[in-house]
């Protein structure tokens, strides 16, 4: 049992946790709790760290039995030493990222439903649109270089295991991407709070994506003139504009009403 | 000018920012920067301060100007030291709290739409359901004893001045508001992962009201029966739920859609 937050190992998790450019360079990301934990998808799991209580527990027994890991102990003290959260749930994953193609985006067997996100800042914000993209049917995320990093802890923890599953690129020339989708017939939308075309009397059966920029600024102009369109969503009383997360849900949930019917 | 913190007044700023028993008690709360403040309604603002910096910018002295009023001047580190954010924007208000009445929620014009919230905590995605409300059209909210406190510096933010403008009550008892609102042939519905309809196969035309559970444990069961439907979300992939904020915001823009056209 490892019982030193000196151990090389979990300095190296540490950094891991802390840094964007390690988890790049070492092409792995962390993931916490069983939730997370039992969705991994097979083959990713690179090695498992488990708190001297949870492997005591009945739960974290099954847990470890069920899905056939070696989970290295470490005492309590250095697993919250470990944890990215106040009340650490006693298994830690270290997994492999992802790495998809641009078609990868596109989907199979549907019209193709993409987010294009733009600068996207903040962590929990960024992790509810991956949920609810997945929940919406979307076929792929495309998220500019100035985005919050998908894989850092609260990102990974916030999409609620989506993040295995939504496929996803980094993009440090979104203008690039966008002609891409065109080629591929996707009609591009951009939600602009001047947007001249509304959301409810456009039809997105066909393959579609949605831009979305900014918590506070919104898209770059530049980047909006990229779209085909740009969507409006109707606001009444005096508000000014929705949260960034809210209004992707608007727009994807309104995608998935009219494939589904 | 106040400049130390030790002053009275700015003693009491400080109970009422942190505690709301004090802000009920003083039938006030505190509203902060000059977004929410040149917002404040006609007769509501009870005082204002506004730090040395802000007293001295052109910005600050024309807000002042233009809405006539008496800002108390405090120093800079005393403003720091009331303000509830990290990057203070110089000017906080003392507002009257606001005060309705089970019929204010019905609205006048169209169709009732309300949300009845229980037991939602998390004050930033309460301030999001709030403004997102007021844009769906939302005539009135009803929240639990249990939810987080609308009045609290973080919720009143996170409305981006919502807060002054969508009616709401507290409620002690939440099956009492809702056998009113039967009364008034609301239609009530219960956001519920194992709904037995589905949003979009529903009008909600008429007088309608959507309940909305706690974050991590949805609604009370108790409190999901005294509906008149559950209704479920449909999701795509794995997804086992959606964040509250999220779902609210697809049940009260789909009423939104349907009203529209």
């Amino acid at each position: 049992m490892i019982t030193s937050t000196a151990n090389n190992r979990i300095r190296e998790l540490v950094k891991i946790k802390k840094s964007a450019k390690e988890r790049a360079e070492k092409d792995v990301f962390l993931v916490e709790g069983p939730k997370m934990f039992r969705e991994i998808p097979k083959g990713k799991l690179v090695e498992a760290y488990a708190s001297e209580s949870f492997l005591n527990s009945a739960a974290g027994r099954k847990l470890l039995q069920k899905t056939q890991t070696d989970a290295e102990a470490v005492s309590d003290r250095v697993f919250e030493y470990l944890s990215d959260t106040r009340s650490p749930q006693g298994i830690l994953a270290v997994v492999s990222q992802f790495h998809y193609s641009a078609s990868d985006l596109l989907g199979k067997q549907n019209a193709a439903l993409l987010l294009v996100l733009e600068n996207l800042q903040d962590p929990g914000n960024l992790g509810t649109i991956i949920r609810t993209a997945e929940a919406a049917g979307v076929t792929g995320i495309i998220l500019s270089r100035g985005c919050a990093d998908l894989t850092s802890p609260k990102v990974t923890r916030s999409t609620m295991g989506s993040i295995f599953r939504v496929p996803y690129i980094y993009s440090d020339n979104l203008e690039m991407e966008i002609q891409a989708l065109k080629k591929e017939k996707v009609c591009i939308y951009a939600a602009h709070l001047q947007g001249s075309v509304e959301v409810y009397t456009e039809s997105f059966t066909g393959p579609t994506a949605f831009m979305i920029g900014n918590e506070s600024r919104g898209l770059n102009e530049n980047t909006a003139k990229l779209a085909d369109k740009a969507i409006r969503i109707p606001m009444h009383g005096q508000v000014e504009s929705l949260n960034a997360a809210v209004a992707s849900s608007i727009l994807l949930y309104e995608a998935c009403r009219q494939r589904l019917s």
